[in-house]
């Protein structure tokens, strides 16, 4: 539970601070692409097996990432 | 096994980006902290199991993200 808690909330901080520095230079892109198809490959995997424990962590995942590579383009310039 | 080869392998392109510019001020390092805990905790809860492929992902992830912490405070001035 608390392993799930940690992973699944690990964008947090940096989306907190992309928008607060609105600066995402040093950021790298291809790392938020890269979790965000892993999290929401593991979604459609819990999907297909109906377990809504690995739906709900990596469904807010997928949320999370997706938000921070919509702050990545936002602030890139 | 795609999903968790994406998860597992998604600190690496910020690793490389951070090694080539030296620079990480855009980084949030308690991202780094918040999934390093996560999978520490994943790793030790896979021994705990004694199941291999939560221990060998969430290792390698451990690993990584330890790495790029160390570059956090190498390159962070």
């Amino acid at each position: 539970m608390l392993a799930g808690f940690f992973t699944t909330l690990g964008a947090l901080p940096q989306i907190i601070k992309a928008y607060r520095s609105k600066s995402v230079g040093d950021v790298s892109i291809y790392m938020f692409y890269t979790i965000w198809v892993g999290v929401l490959l593991w979604t459609v995997y819990g999907i297909l097996k109906m377990d809504w424990p690995i739906i709900i962590t990596n469904g807010i995942s997928t949320f999370l990432n997706g938000i921070m590579i919509y702050f990545y383009y936002k602030y890139k310039n």
